[in-house]
């Protein structure tokens, strides 16, 4: 489907952001996956149980149910099962019946995310999740906050187009980052690896944002350079470095940098998971630059922005029956090797071969 | 469809409960029953009209439109029909066209509904319809209270399969009948014939439900019986009775019954009608037990609940599009039996030649 | 498609009314017309611009873009688009992508409406706009006031069934025109021509309608002539004359008439825009009297009744999957002939080899 080859939607076999960790708590929660019902919870020992939400026996959806213990009983006749899919009673009789289980997924809790691997599970090795510590993701000297979660009503390549290609700044976040000098309109430096995309671009010389001007203590001339991570199928992380800009001798003295982060996992074929935070690297002290700036309105409006985007293009697309025409720019580099990317991944699946 | 075979919808050469008789009236109401558009009204004498509820002239939905004497008037271009379905008045024109009439449906009145034949109206035997003895439902010694109706998004067989496993209660009753001890897991005795099915299923020694206390002016033990039956395609009836337990001699004396009374039918494919009803073979003076309990916050949750489990499982079979993949129980004996019981009306009239 | 021939939807090589001129102002508006998304707006010497409402880079709605002096901007990256379609600046590049430009549509301005062309641009000849000066719509001694809109959900051949047929008017609003003595049921004389119907009736005789005694200051007999006209595929205007009769003469003395002016045009094969004014050529002073009628409560809840019809009506279609059985009266000639003639404009369009 657009804008992938007909019949592709996502490749499985990858760990995929499946919630905040902060989501997962004793109440169970649903998530449609990949197009999979999937109940979350946490066992009394606080891992983290992830289940085929639909009870095998009549299809009620069991994150309605309530734990018993480490148990999920489903609501409609008290089915009870474990973490491990294994169902251990049924109220009605004595002899649970071989079949009745329930699919597990692989999960794991990497940064504040618990991920989930919706493949062949005996292909779920954690080591394939990168350490993202280039991105400073995982670097300790970046402190961040996450939470911002968005159900889009729009197909999940979308979203990874627009985190490809930031030239949208200035334009869909006029009034929000785009008006602080957020955004460059350039053709980014674009590299690329083995499932994951960088581009860098640069502002050589611009005034510090307003937002940044009292958390840095700073207010002058700056520059500015963002280093964008891709890491397929999931994950986008900046990295938006300023640093103190002598107008005269031209020396670039760091003040600080941010991270935005996003991850995008699928949920049906025309709808999505967005999670999205920030971290900083300086003022370790209340009030958090980025837990502040995460749950500022400035930041709220952008977010919406970029998800109205997804959606008004996804629309676009209905309107269209299913294609939309398409004029690729030079621009576009970052999010078509993107698209290469994901296409890719879905077609290795197709044609692999269990080893 | 799902759980039917493949094209099944429903059996229409049998009698459907269509309405309350109270809610047919001199003011015409429309109700979509097995795919047709069905306006219904009450013609003078008191009788009900039963009639296609679409004008042929030009789509309009007659239920919009007024009564005129035993006639109803199409509101778009004033086309009157009486109840036998002839057009008796094309305003703007002498003569009538020969083909501009409405299907007539046959309805009776028994018990407190009004009854339909969606099928081949000269197959419609008011004689089919079961005297409804046997499961109390026309004794004189029951005081019976009708009038929940319930407009459910979700297939009917969905609510034949809630209501033939009453093993559902403690679970998805946990908080309105499951509390006082209303259910009981086990797995009830079956029977069957021809176009019915009985289970039974007793609690040997509990304590007086609460709601009960009151009304039989007795608490302690007692003992309870359920005997459930279901006319195919459309009736439930389940005769609770409760007797005072001896706890001593273990001897049983009668404190009265109640009647849980629903019907079910079929909208459109994936949505259906639920009836819902309560009797009493006791305190026949005011307040009334049945009405008291039909009308009750708790009976009305409980409903709510049974009603949200079709929905919900409607919602699990559109996400594994059309199909849903299930484990069958032992305590699920009498549901299948009634999927197949359908199953078996539709197949008959497949293959039907006509006498 | 009901009630066309299947495959058939709307003839494109004609003019249709696209919006009120004063819809179309500096605030880009989309209008989904016949199927494609168009955008709406007046550049800096007032003209309308109406261009493909869908961004050919990455699918993005234009009209929620800003105009810079005489372009758009679509809102996602910046691109500018004039009004000649070309696109002027794509701002992460210098060249313009040749393919990057957007589909025009003709349009013009006539009476208080913004008319479109939405076949083929070489066809695009304004004199096939009648002048529609026989319906008096352009005739100086009509003041008119339009503004009345409909965004309806139902397909737009129900609306000129509706308007072609003016037997409803007793019956579908009985309690707003048709309960002044508004409307009249008889057969009306139908005469047509190349892409035009007309339909003339007369009330030989009837009390002066209460909302026409105060402005014509008269009250007593009165004779009404209708003469509606239909200029295919789109416009619908109705000359509505009244008299004062001599009671004892039979003398008629012209007393004023009103217009009664309906566009409708498809948006969708389910969904159309309606577009509703009134005129009248007497008491020429404030206030207004077709202003005052267009905007009262009557007028409104009739219109809505129109609307409501083409709902009720389009929803039956979807009952019965997507056909409808109908039996047509002798009053339907001319929404009969009107079907036709839309029928053939599509007929034409699809034999038609370009010269």
């Amino acid at each position: 489907m657009y804008p992938l080859e007909t019949g592709s939607f996502a490749p499985r076999n990858h760990w995929y952001v499946a919630a905040w960790s902060s989501e997962i708590t004793r109440s169970p929660i649903e998530r449609i996956l990949l197009g999979d019902s999937v109940v979350f919870f946490r066992t009394t020992d606080g891992a983290v149980a992830a289940l085929a939400g639909i009870c095998p026996h009549r299809g009620f959806p069991l994150a309605k149910g309530e734990l018993i213990a480490d148990e999920i009983e489903c609501p409609y006749h008290g089915l009870r099962f474990r973490a491990d899919g294994a169902c251990t009673l049924v109220p009605s009789q004595k002899v649970v019946p071989g079949a009745c289980r329930l699919r597990t997924y692989p999960v794991t809790e990497r940064w504040q995310w618990v991920w989930i691997w919706m493949g062949d599970p005996e292909l779920a090795d954690e080591a394939l999740i990168p350490d993202h510590f280039e991105a400073k993701l995982t670097d300790p000297e970046f402190r961040c906050a996450g939470g911002n979660y968005f159900d889009v009503p729009g197909r999940y390549v979308l979203l990874h187009d627009n985190l490809l290609d930031l030239n949208h700044v200035p334009f869909l976040h006029k009034g929000t980052f785009g008006g602080d000098g957020g955004g460059a309109i350039q053709i980014p430096e674009v590299t690329s690896g083995e499932n994951w995309i960088s581009c860098t671009f640069t502002q050589p010389a611009i005034d510090c944002p307003p937002f940044l001007v009292e958390l840095l203590s700073y207010s002058g001339l700056v520059s500015r350079k963002y280093v964008s991570y891709f890491y397929a199928p999931c994950l986008h992380v900046i990295l938006d470095s300023i640093s103190a800009l002598d107008a005269e001798t031209g020396e670039a003295k760091p003040l600080g940098a941010l991270l935005h982060i996003h991850a995008v996992t699928p949920a049906t074929e025309r709808s999505s998971h967005y999670f999205q935070g920030e971290g900083q690297n300086f003022s370790h002290t209340e009030p958090c630059l980025s837990k502040a700036f995460r749950s500022s309105e400035m930041v709220k409006a952008a977010l919406e922005e970029d998800v109205s985007a997804a959606i008004e293009i996804e629309k676009s697309i209905e309107l269209t029956n299913g294609t939309l025409p398409e004029i690729l720019l030079l621009a576009d580099k970052a999010a078509v090797l993107g698209r290469r990317m994901i296409q890719g991944l879905i077609n290795q699946e197709k044609t692999a071969v269990r080893g």
